[in-house]
């Protein structure tokens, strides 16, 4: 079948409308009518291919949700009618230690949900800026949101489980002094989803007007991170920071900021290095500079469920299929609170 | 009283031997005549005042091992006749969460065994290359190897429980991997005390002609890091590497061997930075890098208690007092199988 989708023929055009086809459900697939998508840096990136290997058109987008439309004869846990989400992968080896450990996200074999590996046609994945997607069973998640948030859930599928994962991974609880870097798109869920884990919350911005925001979003305390005064109050307060900042930037200015055993979880690559970090500031405290990408499908439906029950969505501004150009310029700004979501309906105009 | 020791009185200056003095046994010390004490390449970089700080006279030895001759009256754990060691601490604030843990080492208090704050004259502390050392009984550890392998027990005290402590922190053993990168002082030890710990160990070098003596030390593979297609065949096969290699190199080249949550850790501090790592190959496998600076008094013990239960030494190269500042040179050129240890009867000469 063949729908309406937004995409780039080449990385130095803009994006516009495309018609895309889409594969007829099979045995174990979920046909799904995508309601909205969320607008995530990535998209830029790959777009305008500012990592290695795009390949076109690229259809970007992996902060999918939207209603089942039609079951292949095998699926046996969505229904027509369900409200469902798809993230950042469609597909996995499904054999691999990562795959059984529910880590598809760490699998080598892992199918992004735009630009990997498929047999559909263009021989490459399109995403979620379309009217209908088509993605095996194992890679959709359940939304127990109702419905009038669908479109705030969207960038739970990118942004949350991409700041969940590594809460949850290294602890973040009661207890637990959590610093969250950089308040965009990744770091607004970051404060929300450590507040409500139970975290005590620190927040860091470069900017002081950013402070009122950040307390709203449920940080405890906002640091500017320029204020060498309020960074020194909090060295070796922190057991754990989630740095969602992408820039290249300053990494001992918060290692120093980690008590003995505290990990600093970068979340974002940068497209040049950071400035090297110093190996003292490691060893003299026994501290670790991790990396963190997505999270698996069980820890997305985990934390999708965590955020229904919480009453958690992101904060978004909603925009028009034929507005996503402007959008990305904006968002290279900074210039959004915290994610642009696409009405899908609008691909159709 | 007055003991002979050697030290230098400034950073362009040579060891030469000089007198000291040491403070009387107080009620929680134990005297100790020093038979043995290892040189760290710390050593030189303190004695040359590479790193920021040096205090002179500048006596250096933090790899001490002797016989008690002296205690105060409230000591407990030891006796006259005794065989000791003392490693890289002589003291620290005793009431912070790492010293409440056990974990003195990363006390902000930590009082070093030389260069570090005392009341003592002359102001700082002086280290094991002296005839005599007197230390609170909380720092000082029990040797429980034959006393003819008592030169070679030395170097455990800092080079031994630099390793063993990443090691076993981070579960190094029966079903896993370990790397070691570089052979030298820690090195060495890191492949005997991970091999003896049950792990599968790969020790890397970029010399093909230490191949045989890393097999020789324990080393179940051997690879030499120049080779890439020897690299390549070890990618995403290690849980840990213990780089103890303190020259600026290519972390990205090892990065690339850990597992999924595999952690690199650091026990060596360049004078300049690492090139910058990767972001990349951080976040793809949620790998670390992490550090690790010796290790508290309760696990050196833990490691003394291991090696003399195992027959583990170093492998040692004996000095006369005044052959130090050769062995220096000799240290910078890395000829050393693997690690010098001062005769301090010697001393007296």
């Amino acid at each position: 079948m063949t729908v309406k989708a937004y995409g780039a023929h080449a990385a130095d055009q803009p994006l516009q409308s495309l018609d895309i086809a889409r594969r007829a459900p099979g045995a174990h697939d979920v046909q799904i009518d995508i309601a909205f998508c969320g607008v995530c840096h990535s998209d830029l990136h790959t777009v305008r291919s500012e990592w290695a290997g795009t390949l076109y058109p690229c259809v970007p987008g992996h902060e999918i949700v939207g209603r089942v439309s039609a079951v292949g004869a095998h699926v046996a846990g969505f229904a027509i009618g369900d409200l469902v989400g798809v993230g950042c992968m469609v597909d996995s080896c499904r054999h691999c230690a990562d795959c059984a450990d529910g880590l598809e996200n760490y699998c080598d074999g892992m199918v992004g949900t735009y630009n990997g590996a498929t047999a559909d046609a263009p021989g490459h994945t399109l995403g979620g800026y379309s009217e209908r997607i088509v993605v095996d069973e194992r890679y959709v998640l359940r939304v127990r949101h109702p419905e009038q948030q669908l479109a705030a859930v969207a960038p739970l599928l990118c942004a949350g489980i991409t700041t969940w994962s590594p809460l949850r991974h290294w602890g973040a609880g009661p207890g637990k002094t959590v610093g969250v870097v950089g308040i965009g798109g990744l770091g607004h869920m970051g404060i929300k989803l450590a507040r409500a884990l139970g975290a005590h919350v620190v927040a860091f911005t470069t900017s002081e007007s950013k402070r009122q925001a950040a307390e709203a979003l449920g940080a405890h305390e906002v640091i500017v991170s320029r204020d060498a005064d309020a960074m020194a109050a909090q060295a070796q307060k922190l057991d754990l920071i989630v740095n969602t900042v992408a820039a290249p930037h300053d990494l001992d200015a918060f290692l120093n900021l980690l008590k003995r055993d505290g990990t600093m979880v970068l979340v974002g690559a940068p497209a040049t290095p950071h400035p090297s970090p110093q190996v003292f500031n490691l060893i003299t405290k026994r501290r670790a500079i991790a990396g963190s990408m997505i999270g698996g499908i069980a820890e997305t439906q985990e934390m999708l469920d965590f955020c229904a029950e919480h009453g958690i969505v992101a904060d978004i501004e909603m925009i028009r299929a034929d507005e996503i150009n402007a959008a990305y310029e904006r968002m290279l700004q900074g210039d959004v609170k915290y994610r642009f979501v696409i009405d899908n309906a609008t691909l159709a105009a």
